[in-house]
């Protein structure tokens, strides 16, 4: 392809309002334009990558007998309805009304559809296992774009289906999928780990999402230093044997502590570490409020509680509902003393403090030396913290360890949620009705380009992996109007065409420095450049990964490249 | 592929609601099911032969030096205001608001993202000509959607766009177009007839569009028997020298007409042919009323006229406007005696009429052996109607014949409606801002994968080409449960993948008649079937587009599928 007749918009400045290098490398380099906040045009150079990258997904998944399909974008409200999406990713949805006033959302994803569909159309247990996929674009009313492609309104997006007559069934092909998805990002040399995580909306069940190690990351993910294990934080569970300290037992007594806001403020006066205090918080559940003690260099994780509580949901009670049980202040209370219908819960940690410091629930007044059991009562103790930096890992492997990582992927084992709410069923073996057990796989293949970005780039550009490059060779003719350039230029595009080389040939009428610093930016993996030395039949070679610089003669250039390609 | 693991689900009985072959042998054949109104899945054999027919038409565009993006779905409300289209297709958009208020249509086509986008990007003429394309999904709400994806709300469309510098290099792109677009009907085994036809939307020039011939379609193309003119009944040219007849001039005479509504009655009355009488229709233009003259076995055509009168909207007056200037009603008009500022045009073929008959202006009567510029007068003749089966073709060679068309594809020249509506302009040689100059060329995707259908098709089912069947052959085991038959079917399976053809195994625990009648439904070129002799090694081999039977032997089954499959 002449680079003159192609469409890649080169930018010498960094854009504004741009953070990440992905972003920037993108709309610099000519693969991306945005269109509106968080809706993007995919330039000719990002097509081509992302036909790459559909390509290998698309052969991964074919080798698991998954099934390509196309399902409509614009989904009818009845079925988001039944499964009560329509409502509570409100939100979210881009909604649309047609002619006759019936209601569609621009399709987020494709559950409902699928299920709905196998439904009507497969009834026997003869018919399953089965699973599909598809390759489109999926429209989430994001609140706050941003990054580029990292956190869109419109994604491409690879989402698979399968259905089950059996948790066992289910259990295999989750297993295969997340296999084909280690196996996808190995080819595209795409840097991820897989991580446990919790499901989304509907889904209670524990997944595996894959994430893209990168400072350019919004979630962090907690991993061994030892191990595979990893794990979102808000799932990595906390697996340590707590040790009591030996310390005597001392006599309670109140303290005063005006103007004393943070448990550090509070540590630093009492001159005691802030893993001595006792932090009580007040949850609102679903039956209730309750009561919460976390140890003061720990957090509270709302997920564990709310599992621990079994409450589908819950939340931080406020002022106003805490004043309902106590007279004092949220920084205040204690657990000394608490109304005694007041369930309490207290992460494992807590129970290994001696002689604590805790609010008296009282104004400005703590209490110092406090003791479980002696001053006050636990309902229950439990795993209620958020990993930190430096735990052991729950696996007993090595210690954790923190990082930003971009979610590119995720397999769900839906169970028969979807299908229950939908009333999709199959008749089973003994004749008999029974919901479908069903999975979902998505891999989000416009954000594993941005995120191949974060992960292959350099001050200059862009370096494509061989395999990903929208070419394979930028051939970069320096003078366009010399016929000894031009005419070996052409000879070599031929020649490298005919053994299937994809090439983008420069063969603007521009100053070498910006051939190159475009060159840089777009970031083919290998460089010909056709310049003073053409006459010798000479072509300066550069590659983009190493920066090394050498001259090849044209006799040798395609044996040359075979050995570069191979390796 | 297995079939028990892939998903065809395919039907005994015609679907209700459907009344063209392509719309019934697609659900039935289990390649699309409906989700609502106009939208539909697209299933795992449509996927296949639409990436094929996707495939043909990439490969014809990159031949242009045409280049594939993407362009979002998700149109900012903006850009269509700019050219209008936010209101005048009010009907037509989907729209929609995100949680800023933003609103959006979801993408009905893309003349002003990318016109917009090139606009941003590309300043001088240096980098011009561009041609860019994309094959994207594009929603229209039609008002009545039928017909399968003949007429549908969701549909898969290659649109390209062009940017020039000059009408001549328009001219030059356009012509490559229609060039490559014949090339992919060619290629796709498509019958198409290239039609000239009227713009649509903000576009006045006419426009070249692709129509496969079929009872199916819903446009009525007038074509020539002898030559390959051909053109929208709309659009086609009346080109004839009517001969004035020779009869001699009689006297005008008033006839009474009470109780005769129609042309064909006052004909029959009078005993004349309706070619005789001469309708007068009262037309509101910009510019007020006119009265139409027309013979009485013609039809006006609005176009035409809307032309002649240079008037950007008409239409048929309304019987109180016509009360304003006559006070008969619209049966009783004729050309004698009208209000002396009304402008008169009439058809050519009016000015050969010679004792016509027309009405009196007054309720009940007509005139008769009424003569023009005797007894009226005429402002301007023109070529005013509707072109007839049976008219010379305007080429001047042979004769029009009508057919039904569906519409695959239309190639336009937009010129500079889109690039002034959007201050799309670049520098030229100059060094002066111009607009660009701009052509849009679409093809309909999922209309064709329909329409190849229509042509493809007998009683029993779908009859795909070699190059566009889903998969290559479909081989049927009559019993799996016949260790012979299901051994010689896994031979032959592995066998023919090693030689690279794509196989549809039917494994199903299915009656042998009903894998027979899927495998007619389905349509794969050739089938191949295990039974019986499968211990002497012999296979049933049936060809789907002649229906011819054959029996070959395992040994000879590469050579003979080779040469069928190179013929």
């Amino acid at each position: 392809m002449k680079q003159s007749k192609t469409f890649i918009p080169t930018m010498r400045e960094t854009p504004t309002d741009t953070e990440i290098a992905s972003h920037q490398l993108l709309l610099r380099a000519g693969y991306i334009r945005q269109h509106a906040s968080g809706i993007y045009h995919l330039l000719p150079l990002a097509k081509k990558v992302i036909r790459k990258i559909e390509a290998v997904i698309q052969e991964e998944m074919e080798k698991l007998e998954a099934v390509e399909l196309a399902m409509p974008i614009m989904q009818s409200s009845s079925l988001l309805e039944q499964t009560g999406r329509w409502s509570t990713s409100e939100k979210e949805l881009f909604k649309v009304q047609d002619h006759n006033g019936r209601q569609f959302a621009v399709g987020p994803s494709q559950e409902e559809l699928i299920t709905s569909l196998i439904s009507a159309e497969v009834n026997s247990y003869k018919k399953l296992p089965l699973t599909v996929f598809q390759i489109a674009s999926k429209f989430i009313d994001e609140q706050r774009p941003r990054h580029g492609l990292l956190r869109s309104r419109e994604d491409i997006v690879k989402d698979a289906y399968s259905f089950h007559t059996s948790n066992e069934s289910l259990q295999m092909k989750y297993d295969e999928m997340r296999q084909a998805y280690a196996n996808i990002f190995a080819r595209l040399n795409l840097q991820v780990r897989e991580v446990v995580s919790l499901g989304d909306g509907m889904n209670q069940e524990p997944v595996h999402q894959f994430f893209s190690i990168s400072d350019a990351g919004e979630e962090i993910i907690a991993y061994s230093d030892s191990s595979s294990y990893a794990a979102t934080i808000e799932t990595a569970e906390v697996n340590i044997d707590y040790k009591k300290s030996t310390e005597l037992q001392k006599e309670i007594e109140q303290v005063d502590t005006k103007d004393l806001r943070t448990i550090k403020e509070v540590a630093a006066f009492l001159n005691v570490p802030s893993s001595k205090i006792i932090k009580t918080l007040i949850v609102k559940t679903e039956d209730g409020l309750v009561a919460v003690l976390i140890r003061g260099d720990h957090e509270l994780n709302m997920e564990k509680l709310r599992s621990v509580v079994s409450s589908s949901k819950i939340e931080m009670a406020s002022e106003e509902e805490v004043a309902t049980i106590l007279s004092c202040n949220v920084g205040s209370i204690g657990p000394v003393k608490l109304p005694i219908d007041l369930k309490v819960y207290a992460d494992n940690a807590v129970a290994s403090i001696v002689n604590g410091i805790c609010g008296a629930n009282i104004n400005d007044v703590h209490l110092v030396n406090v003791n479980a059991e002696r001053d006050y009562a636990v309902d229950q103790y439990a795993d209620l913290r958020i990993i930190q930096e430096g735990d052991p890992s729950p696996d007993g492997k090595g210690t954790i360890r923190f990082a930003k990582g971009i979610d590119v992927g995720r397999v769900s084992k839906l169970g028969t949620i979807y299908s229950e709410a939908l009333n999709a069923s199959y008749v089973n073996e003994e004749g008999k009705e029974q919901p479908f057990v069903t999975g979902s796989y998505r891999i989000y293949i416009s954000r594993i380009f941005s995120a191949l970005v974060e992960q292959f780039n350099d001050a200059n550009g862009i370096k494509w992996p061989k395999k990903l490059a929208p070419y394979d060779i930028h051939l970069l003719t320096i003078n366009m109007n010399d016929e000894v350039q031009k005419q070996l230029s052409e000879e070599l595009y031929h020649l490298l065409t005919s053994y299937r080389y994809n090439l983008l040939h420069d063969d603007r009428d521009e100053r070498a420095g910006v051939k190159f610093s475009d060159a840089d930016l777009i970031g083919l993996p290998i460089r010909l450049v056709v310049g003073k030395r053409a006459s010798e039949g000479m072509i300066e070679v550069k590659f983009r990964d190493t920066g090394e610089t050498v001259e090849w003669q044209k006799e040798e250039i395609t044996e040359k490249l075979q050995s570069y390609f191979r390796e």
